[in-house]
This record gives C-alpha cells, structure tokens and sequence, in this order.
C-alpha cells in the first residue's frame, strides 16, 4: 500500500491524499458504504459503480464468516469474486460485531466465545483466528481484533479494555507475520485505537498504536452513543499523535457532519450503515438538511427527489413518488434512497476533497454544517 | 391505436403484430410486466427499460386507487409521469382484484362495495367510475369492467355474471364516450371475454365481445386454477371467434410453457406476477427450465446466473451469490431474481415473435416446451 498526501488545509487539521493498493486508487476523504454480507443493501454492483462510484467498500468479518462463511469466499476466490466487486476492499476485525452482541459474547484475555446471532450456535473468535479468516475473506485492508467499549464505559474497564485491545493487537501481527496471504494481491494491516472517551487513554493508546509503525491506523470505539464534542474532542487527541504520512480511518463515523467535523481534525477515511440504514426508513440526507420522505407534506411535491442530481434517481424520480413508494412498502423506495444517501455521502468526501486541495475547505465545510443541520 | 398483422404462422394460430399508440409501438407477442402499484417490484425504471426493454408495463387500477388514489395521479399528469416511464401502459380494470377480496366485497347489477385490504375503508366501483378512474390514471390501453368468476364456477352462476359483465360492458363504452381524455395522447378500450370453463359460454361471450368492435379485445377468468388443458381449450375457443385484425389479451397469463401454449393459439399479449413473486421467493426461469436458488446444491456453484446472458445480472453474479443473498434474506437477492425473470419472459416472447416471422415457431415452441419444464 501506498499513501501519498497531496495536500494540507491551512486552517485545519484536514488533508487529500491518495491510497493506492493492488485493487486501485483510493481517494481521500473517503466514505466507504457498508457492504455487511458481501452486499450494500438494496444496491446493484453496477450501481455502486456507476452511480456512487467509491474506491472502496467494506465488509464485515463477523457476517461473512456466519453467512456464506469462510470455506465458500475461498472456494470463490475471495470476496471480491465472491461479490463480483473489483475495487477496493476493507473488512472490519469483528470486534464492533461481538460488543454488539452483548450478552450473547464472553469476552477474555484468549478471545471471545459468541453466540451467532442467526442460529445461537457458539464460535470463537480470537486475534489469530480473525486474522486467517480476514486472508480468506481477501480484503485489500485488514483490521486488528479488538475490543469495543460501549459508552459510558467505567475508566478502570476501558483502561483494561485498552491494555488487552493492545497485547491482542502484538497477536494479530505475529500471527499475520505467519499466515500467507491466499490471494495474488497484498493485504494492508490496521491496528485500532481505543481509550473509552478518556484523554489519557486515547494518547496512551495513540501512541502505542502509532509505535507498532503500521501502514494505516484506525480509530474505534466512537460513535458508540457519546455526544458528538466528545468524539471531536477523542480524534482530535489521537490525529494529532498518529503519523501524518499514514491513513486514519475513524471507524462507524457517522452522520454528514460528523464527517465533515472529523476531516476536519485530520480523518481519511469513514464508514458507517447511517446512509443505507436511514434510507430504508425513508430518511434522507441532503446538502440542504435532511428529508423524512414518509411525511405527507411531499405527497404532492412532484420536484426531483434532489434537484443536485448526483445520483440518477435524485432527478428520475419525484418526492411524490417516492413517498409513494414508501406508503406503499415497496422494495424500490428502499433502493431509490439508498442509491441517494450513499451517492449524497461519496459527494460530500469528494466536494471535501476539493475544497481541501482548492484551499477554502474551512469556509466551505462550515457552511455545510449550518446547512445540513436542517429539517426540510 | 393502430393494429398491424406483420406475419402468421402456418402450422399453429401464432401471429407477429405491431401495436402503435401515442406512446410508441409494442410488438407482439409481448409479455407485459406487472407494475401493480406504479412500480415494478423490486426493478428500477432504467433496469427496466434498459435489461428487460418491454414495449408495455401493466398497472392495476385497484391498487393505484387506493395508493397513491387518482388525485395525485392527477396532479402528477398521469401515471407515466408520477411514475417515469414514457413508454405505453395498460391498466386492469380492477375486477380481478375485487374478485379476489372475496368476503370483503359485494357484488351488484350496480357495481361492487368493497372493503380495503390496506384500511378496511369501504369502496364502491362501477363500470361507470372505472372508466372515469382509468381516465384519470391515463394508460394507453384501459380495460372494461368485469366479474371475474372463481374455478370451479357453476354453470348458471357463470352464465348470469357473464350477462352482467356484458351488461357492464356496455356502460362502460356509454361512460367512456361522454368521458373526454384528461392528456393530450389517446386511450384504447379493451373489453374483456368472460364464461369461466363452459366453451358455450365462452363462445357466447366472445361474439358479443367482437360485436362491440373495439380496437382490442381481451380473454378474462382464465389461469385462476384450472388445469392448464381446459384454459387452452377456452382460449382456442375464443381466439377463433375474436377478430383477426385486433389484438387478442389474456389477462394473468403464466408460466412461460403457458405462454408459448397460448401464442400457438393465437394471443399476441400477457401479463402474470408470477416472474417478480416467483423470483421473491428465489425460483428462476430459464431456458433449460427452473431453478430453486435457495438449494443447497447451488452454495458452492459460482457458475454464472444464467449462462444465456439475457441481462447483465446473469453473467455479472454466479448462482452461490445469489444463494447467499437468499439465505441471508438480502434485498439484493430479490432484486436480481426479478430482473432475471423479466428479462428471461420479455426474451421469451421475442424469441417466439422471431421464430413466428421466420417460420418455424411450432418446432421451437416444442422444444421450448419440452426444456423448460424440468427442474435444474
């Protein structure tokens, strides 16, 4: 993997740069959607393609090795061939999964012993294991196995929690020092900081993470339910120990603004099912504020769904229509604003992107932010 | 509307025609895709017109009535407007679906009270205030008010309700001549051949049906549970009698073999929700006859789709995908299943139009025939 950053904003901590790997170039600040199952919900390939157009997606460790599981993504060649996608992939470590899966999971210095959440049965998940099944899977970006704290979360938990995120982390690297890579292209590791919503921990954690000297570096443990100046204050504190020449990748972040805030404090790289997950209840984001298409006030708004016209079906089809369609529960809403809100955030890191290269993104993003904040 | 015979098979009834209206030209044999509540399940407009390419789609006037109800359609100009989609549009004329709400309707010389399936809200239609519904929702091709009879029917119960729907029929056109068009591009009425499983009945309804002399006609009450054998018999018996130089519409017609059956006999259009529902539930047509994605068989077969490559989804996931998206209830699945099935009909009834042109369509329907009834 190659990290190339082109440029630095003057009044901010934001900045472009170009991740390339074996699957191609990676354009930063990016939004990756969230492909869970080896699928971006209610969204073709092609249309990820041609219509949202990111470098990269994600996948999800956890749902991948319950559902087709690991030995059918080998049997296919990976998931790239598995899901016919030939950009860029990232798996996450499971760690986020198993913290959701509270009560269902035992978490202990060996690993952590789940119930799977579609038939109960009981696995095992720990930094080795999760490092072979994320070779099997073939992402071009790989995660460190960690844990997750929720929010709150007591200091003396997330201390521990921090200290075992780190010991698992020198497992995951002597492991994939052992394992070979399964496929003809290069797998990049990223180790995780965690540290609750304490200072302290976040620096400690920071600066053992930045010391392992990976190619990029990730941020968990945000947007677990903390107000959004907490996690300001938390990236804030980690980007500015984080190596500069390597990706930061803020990990389950968030809403347009959220976003917008943390390039602002010097993340490359966001991920989260806000824009698909939103979508399915009819939510939608805009760079004018926000739409719930199920009112009934856009029962008889026969304006484009979005004006802006980023993706096609912003211009296609109408307000109206769409509401219809969700009054109706019919399946092609779900797409219709999934295709809108994904192709809405890929156009918000991309529009971030310029401005931070054009040198106003401050200005820019401010305005956006005061925008965004609406209700339409 | 303008009817063309373009060409007529020697060994078997099957004819190729062309159908112009204001809303461009529909060739025949066609399979129209159901779009029941302005939206074809599942399928974009675009994937619609650009994979699947049918000349015509099918709304249901029932439902659109009650969702989005014709004063938005109204206000949007029309169904092809709210809904996107320039080419033509048949709408049903509500009888099937009043027929089905059997214990939630009450049928009368006057018209039919029904209840709601969405609210329970009570409903009365006429063949008076169809007609006035079909104008507003403006298809190209509108339908006569109907009974549908059940199967079995009693013999005198499907001769007094097919009297009715005649009775019917000629409100309907009394209606319709003092209803002016509500857009600027024409509306064809259909009116529709009842008399369940009795050839006399049949017979009887099919020559009042022509000697009203509209500009298509339709064959009703066919594919709601007799054997295959005796719908083919009603409709060799009514194609006989309806007008050569009009195009003859069995309404909800079928599998593809009863398809192929029917052109045979002489039926230049069909509709039927069994390639989108089918496809829901995981079932393909093909050529070399059905698949059931969700066996087990296809986990590990990453063979494409479809080999036959009739739409982009067939080569672009392999069958093992499209399993796993099934068994992980994934919208996706749904979505390229529909596709699938659509573009598998709507080549379905090309092929046959080709075949009828170049003259050896009785050989080829045989051997379809044949092929497509297995189990892969």
């Amino acid at each position: 993997m190659k990290f190339q950053l082109e440029s630095k904003d003057i009044q901010s901590k934001a900045r472009a740069a170009t991740i390339t790997t074996d699957h191609g170039v990676i354009e930063t600040p990016i939004f990756m959607p969230v492909g869970t199952v080896a699928t971006v919900k209610g969204v073709h390939q092609s249309e990820l393609k041609e219509q949202i157009n990111p470098d990269i997606i994600l996948g999800n460790t956890y749902h991948l090795y319950l559902r087709p599981k690991t030995d059918i993504l080998e049997q296919a060649g990976g998931l790239h061939k598995f899901m016919n996608w030939d950009r860029n992939i990232l798996t996450d470590s499971g760690g986020y999964q198993v913290y959701s899966l509270s009560g269902r999971r035992k978490i202990k210095e060996e690993g952590v012993k789940f119930k799977s959440h579609i038939d109960g049965s009981t696995h095992f998940f720990t930094p080795e294991n999760v490092m072979e099944i994320q070779r099997t899977i073939g992402a071009d970006i790989i995660m460190a196995f960690d844990e997750c704290t929720p929010y709150p979360c007591e200091y003396n938990y997330a201390r521990n929690s921090m200290h075992m995120t780190h010991r698992w982390l020198k497992r995951c690297i002597n492991h994939l020092e052992k394992t070979p890579l399964k496929y003809d292209y290069n797998q990049t590791f990223f180790p995780i900081v965690q540290g609750s919503t304490y200072k302290d921990l976040r620096k400690q954690s920071a600066e053992f993470i930045a010391s392992v000297e990976a190619e990029g570096n990730a941020i968990g443990g945000l947007s677990v339910g903390e107000p959004a100046e907490e996690m300001y204050e938390m990236t804030d504190v980690v980007c500015s120990i984080l190596p500069e020449d390597k990706p930061r990748y803020l990990m389950g972040v968030g809403t347009p603004i959220n976003i917008l805030e943390n390039i602002a404090l010097g993340v490359d790289m966001f991920d989260c099912v806000m824009p698909t997950r939103n979508a399915r209840n009819g939510m939608l984001f805009t760079a004018h504020g926000t739409i719930n298409i199920k009112n009934k006030k856009w029962e008889n708004d026969f304006s484009p769904i979005d004006p802006m016209g980023i993706t096609d079906v912003d211009t296609q089809y109408s307000k109206a229509y769409l509401r219809h369609l969700f009054a109706s529960k019919e399946m092609l809403g779900k797409q219709i604003a999934s295709i809108h809100n994904l192709g809405f955030y890929l156009w918000l890191t991309r529009e971030a992107r310029k401005h931070i290269i054009a040198g106003d993104f401050l200005d820019w993003k401010n305005k956006m932010v005061h925008q965004m904040n609406k209700r339409l």
